[in-house]
């Protein structure tokens, strides 16, 4: 099995490298929810692994929150949920009856959560409060769907705390910015921080943070979020305590997510035309063994490939032993290499004779002789080379598609070759955001929250003084 | 803070105990979705950890399958669906507009997960499938709630499995077993494995066997399901494939689950009337520091109470150290043992003149000093002895549960006192379990599964002769 699409033809290729690669099946009765596989489900564990300790260590803890909301709950924090309602679904009927009450399926937890904390917090004694839900979020969007990039279910991480002051938020800001640069590095994908402008922040928020991830395509993909939510949730749900004078104050919020969408991510910025390419610290398997069988000493290659498998899984090594005899070794070639199993470790007659194993790298296709005796440890070594290897890629992508326009016109030409990241200098005001949008399709992601970058010339839209270097792309 | 119920008085201890304990608040605005809290939320990642790493070594892989099931589908089987028709719930509206397509939100997720086994299913290389699902299910239960042991959401595990042959299948439902009993017996929980009798199967199955766990009230209560499928859903699914000889042969099939109500269990078997008794192994904490502290040599006492944790943290035990200036040591003795830490260890002046912390065990009560130079072989060994007392109580609850009855009017007698599990012999018919769920309201659970318990007399209800011994009791 070899994939059709090439890597060029995005669209195509992804949908067929993550069915190809069992990742995802999509061949179900409900359009926009998905199968997420073994494959691909394996993956998701590792991400909530990785996560996982990185919040605990922060202090955070996990929980579960119901997935239903009361209709009447949602016209309470009406601004809130506006920006969700086209997209949510109702609960109406049980058996034959219509509820008494009608229940939205959360796109997402502020509202059930709050109202939960909101009995919670009494005192200052009771603050920070640090949750994380690993749950499924429903948004029913009714024109676009593709899997993994735009599911109607999904799963994910979502993150609330809640503190005494506003910059005790602003720090929790700061950790959950930690957190999630850690993980994207290790999952080797790049990404530029961005402040979103005032028209694309989180409905509710004060201030909304987004990673965007570049595609092969030119186009970005949000893979987190943090919100700074400041006090206005908690006073819509009365989240408040008594200070030490007495005197009460609203509690200041954050929340922050990441999702399946991030296994989309490693699929677009990793494959190539062969199919998938596992970071090596996610693949469900690292190392597959594959005997090269010929009629002589067959006996004898089945139990050394036995033997080298037994080494790796005893070093900690995801090893897989593929012995079958109903399949050549050029079909398993394939079916790993479209699986994106980072080493393929061969072992035929000649590989016994000299006391090596032949191993071929899936990112490079480099094969490298080891030696027996060194096996573990040059293992190691080659994964080690190929985080390093799609690190380096996942950079260079985004470097290769990052440009700067002085003008509308030149934004137009840039976009007329190809979709790309476009630095221009803004002069902040939303308007002209929106003038962009509407003239190049192209919206403005905002400008870099980690790094300074005050304007070098005047906006290219209304040519007043130009404040801040900010950048537009197509999305997902 | 203390408990105001005590355990004689059940229902409500449970639900006292499950609050303060902070295991789950249920003063949500959807009843039957209640919040599992961090401190119960950390006992279900550990049920789930110790779960999947058994799962796993059987082969069994995680997935994720769509919530959603079109409710078209629910025809398809109308066998299976018509047991859960009265509790599933309807997803049938988006935003303002009607879907097009009406959705159930999975009770169980046999429908949608076999719809894709057919689609995988093509010859018998592709046998066994083998997958688990760590998900929310929703049973829409109108009439009855109760926190963690009936709720309208709740998060479970199901594992569902397919074979070439009926044996096979049969070979899996003894794996199940094996996982199941494994599990429970690290959870230190009582149980019997019945065979349900025909009226009582999974509704599709060709038998189900169930652990009952007895409760404190003499109830038995259901903490996990086994059911052997046979051909009958691979039959309504078309899952089927080409054997040697060309044929089509229908696959067979197995499922089993545990859910979050083994939280309930572990609550309700090892609480007493001072709060719950968390097993060690899954204690979010297994030993709380308390200083001790009077005015003078206060930071000593602290540096002392640091040492300690450092060293307890570092040998793997889950330790806290609660040194907080505004709590007195006895309103902390009380938080913890609500909270049902196994080991409190205190430190104050004289352990620091004798070299030794006081420990206190959760379950018995006991105080033991140990030496600082044995402190974390000694914490070990009371953890374990816990685990060993927590074990005993088990077994001893439900001996004093179990009594035998030699006619209707015995187990009427019987129930007039207090719920048990009452021992009658049976002639196998359904029509006298029947009768006796009229004329004493309580349930025939079945009959042994892993012990052969022929009948030594005569049927209670028909007074035919006796087959087999069987169990009644009262359920939650």
């Amino acid at each position: 099995m070899t994939l059709e699409n090439p890597k060029s033809d995005f669209g195509n290729w992804f949908n067929e490298v993550i069915f190809k690669g069992q990742i995802v099946d999509y061949r179900t009765p409900v359009k926009g929810a998905n199968v997420l596989m073994p494959n691909g489900y394996d993956i998701w564990e590792r991400i909530k692994y990785l996560l996982d300790m990185k919040l605990k260590k922060d202090g955070v803890r996990n929980a579960y929150f119901p997935m239903f909301i009361p209709k009447s709950f949602l016209e309470k924090e009406a601004e809130h949920f506006q920006g969700f309602v086209p997209e949510v679904i109702y609960a109406t009927r049980v058996g034959e009856k219509e509820l008494e009450e009608q229940y939205a399926i959360r796109p997402t937890s502020e509202t059930i959560m709050y109202y939960m904390y909101a009995l919670w917090v009494k005192e200052k004694a009771n603050l920070p409060i640090k949750i994380n839900q690993f749950n499924n979020v429903v948004r029913w969007d009714t024109k676009h769907t593709k899997p993994l990039l735009r599911d109607r279910e999904f799963l994910w991480s979502e993150t609330h705390t809640c503190h005494a002051t506003y910059e005790e938020a602003d720090e929790q800001v700061k950790n959950s910015l930690k957190v999630y640069s850690a993980l994207f590095d290790e999952l080797c994908l790049p990404y530029i921080i961005f402040k979103r402008p005032e028209n694309d922040k989180f409905p509710g928020a004060v201030y909304s943070l987004a990673y965007d991830c570049p595609m092969p395509d030119g186009r970005v993909l949000q893979i987190g979020t943090t919100h700074h939510l400041g006090d206005n949730f908690s006073k819509v749900f009365e989240i408040k305590f008594q200070d030490e004078k007495m005197q009460f104050k609203y509690a200041h919020q954050t929340s922050y997510g990441i999702s399946t969408r991030l296994i989309g991510a490693i699929v677009a910025v990793h494959g190539d035309d062969k199919g998938l390419i596992i970071p090596p610290l996610l693949a469900p398997i690292q190392v597959v063994v594959i005997p090269i069988i010929f009629k002589k000493g067959k006996q004898k290659i089945i139990e050394e490939a036995r033997a080298v498998t037994k080494t790796l899984e005893e070093a900690d090594i995801r090893v897989h032993l593929d012995d079958r005899d109903q399949y050549s070794a050029g079909w398993k070639f394939n079916e790993y290499e479209i699986q994106g199993v980072p080493i393929r470790l061969e072992i035929g007659p000649k590989d016994i004779e000299k006391q090596q194993v032949t191993t071929v790298r899936r990112d490079t296709g480099e094969k490298i002789i080891i030696k027996k005796n060194n096996l573990i440890e040059d293992v190691k070594k080659i994964l080690d080379a190929i985080t390093d290897e799609l690190k380096r890629r996942g950079k260079e992508l985004l470097e290769s598609k990052m440009t700067t326009a002085n003008s509308i016109d030149e934004v137009k030409e840039i976009f007329e070759k190809g979709k790309m990241i476009i630095q221009i200098d803004w002069c902040g005001e939303i308007e002209c955001a929106e003038k962009l949008r509407e003239e190049t399709g192209a919206k403005l992601r905002g400008t870099k929250y980690d790094i300074e970058e005050p304007a070098t010339g005047n906006c290219i839209v209304c040519g007043n003084e130009g404040k801040v270097k900010a950048y537009i792309a197509d999305a997902y």
